[in-house]
């Protein structure tokens, strides 16, 4: 019978336990979480089937931590399991990882999969989170090829489009992409915090859609400002002189502007997903 | 027969003329609007009944064009009509146009429902964009309390609450609830337009809800951006001095960051409308 361990009972981990038994990578998901109460949840749901035990051999290991947790868990599996059981993360950096674990084992696939929600916990797992995302895995150059190819098997498997990059590239795009929302969305929501009450009631639908990713997970995210901080600050500036650069447009050149949100609303519109 | 004049037939005049007739503040409704495709539109649609001809008496105008074009509206509005019918708008900025009108009209009562979406047009008009919304009025010394009243009935009636507010303090208020996330997340989609395809790939629907609202008209922004500018300017700055300290905690102090994620994370879960 095969075997998943899965390493953090939250939304990814949970999810890929459920998605790889629905899809039939895994008959079994034996689950650890530093909290009792998430692995107690997670088993509850039957989002794992039981807790997993030092010494219980798997076939392959989700690790779902957040990033500044994953490459000391990588280590210590590394030691617990044999060199030939796949160890892949879902953390959403990668090269703070690669650097910490120095000597990268050739069984850890360094995975991102593009999926996830400001929702949080094992009560939170989706058997189709990943349908239709993208999964990023960013090899080494002691990746074993076996594995690496078998891992993207799973994520194809559960319903991701397996793209490979590697880590520092991955890091500088979702800076943008992830990381520089959620940070400037979490500000908007500190300004509007300090407000008094009837700021709060001009918020529309606008504000809401914009700062929702501001509910995620505040570890998860603590982990990721920290491990990219270098992109996200350079995201950050950039993002900051386009917009000095939208404002003078607004002061000296009204039809200029114009034509740059038209240009930008039409990208906008373009994107996939609404 | 009761006789709503509508200028500018997009999706919130449009949308302003379908509810009122809906609930019965008016029978019928006339439309104007710059573009002779969108008044045809709005007439084959059957959101405004037919076009308002120079010279045909209306018992309330609901001015709907884009910020920097309401005060000329108005002035002309208030040579044409009585000064017993009111004359209303739907401007996401009220000090500029107040500024600009000099001697205002006891006549126009400034108004700023917020509800709207990233659509536009008569075609994105619905009967209840104006349900559970919150409508602002900023009544100046010189306005009419009856008028005031009958106008703030009319919100009423298509669904909304109204509150009343000091325009300039509606002003710094939409700054920070809507402007500022426009102009952000208007320069973050840049930013990703500069980018190559692989970062696009990378996007999640975390980055898709951030940026929805830079999909938004390019005429109606180009003008707020104008007419709110040192407001703007000013959230912006606030922004940016939160942005680097968040920076500065992930540097140096990664728990009091987590604990401050955490604040931002719940009271954003608190905020009404998901």
């Amino acid at each position: 019978m095969s075997v998943l361990g899965v390493v953090g009972c939250g939304l990814l981990g949970g999810s890929f336990a459920l998605a790889a038994r629905e899809q039939k990578c895994f008959e079994r998901v034996l689950g650890r979480d530093l909290s009792r109460s998430v692995e107690q949840t997670a088993q509850d749901l039957g989002v794992i089937d039981d807790v997993w035990s030092s010494g219980t051999a798997v076939d392959g290991v989700c690790v779902a931590v957040p990033t500044h947790a994953i490459a000391p868990v990588v280590k210590a599996l590394s030691e617990e399991i044999k060199s030939d059981i796949p160890i892949f993360d879902v953390g959403s950096v990668k090269a703070s990882i690669l650097k910490e674990l120095d000597d990268v084992p050739s069984n850890y696939i360094p995975c991102h999969p593009i999926a996830g929600s400001h929702t949080s916990g094992p009560e939170a797992s989706r058997a189709d989170l990943f349908q239709g995302s993208v999964c990023v895995i960013s090899p080494t150059h002691s990746t074993d090829g076996a594995l690496l190819e078998l891992v993207g098997e799973w994520w194809s498997e559960v319903g991701a489009r397996v793209i490979t990059m590697p880590a520092h590239s991955h890091d500088e795009s979702v800076a943008l992409t992830s990381h520089l929302p959620h940070l400037v969305s979490a500000a908007a929501v500190e300004l509007l915090m300090n407000q008094d009450d009837s700021t709060e009631e001009l918020l529309g639908s606008g504000f809401r859609d914009f700062s929702r990713i501001a509910a995620g997970d505040a570890e998860m995210w603590r982990s990721i400002f920290v491990n990219n901080l270098d992109n996200v600050r350079l995201s950050f500036q950039a993002l900051a002189t386009r917009i000095e650069y939208i404002l003078a447009l607004a002061e000296s050149d009204p039809d200029a502007l114009e034509r740059k949100l038209e240009h930008i609303a039409s990208f906008r519109d373009s994107l996939n997903g609404g």
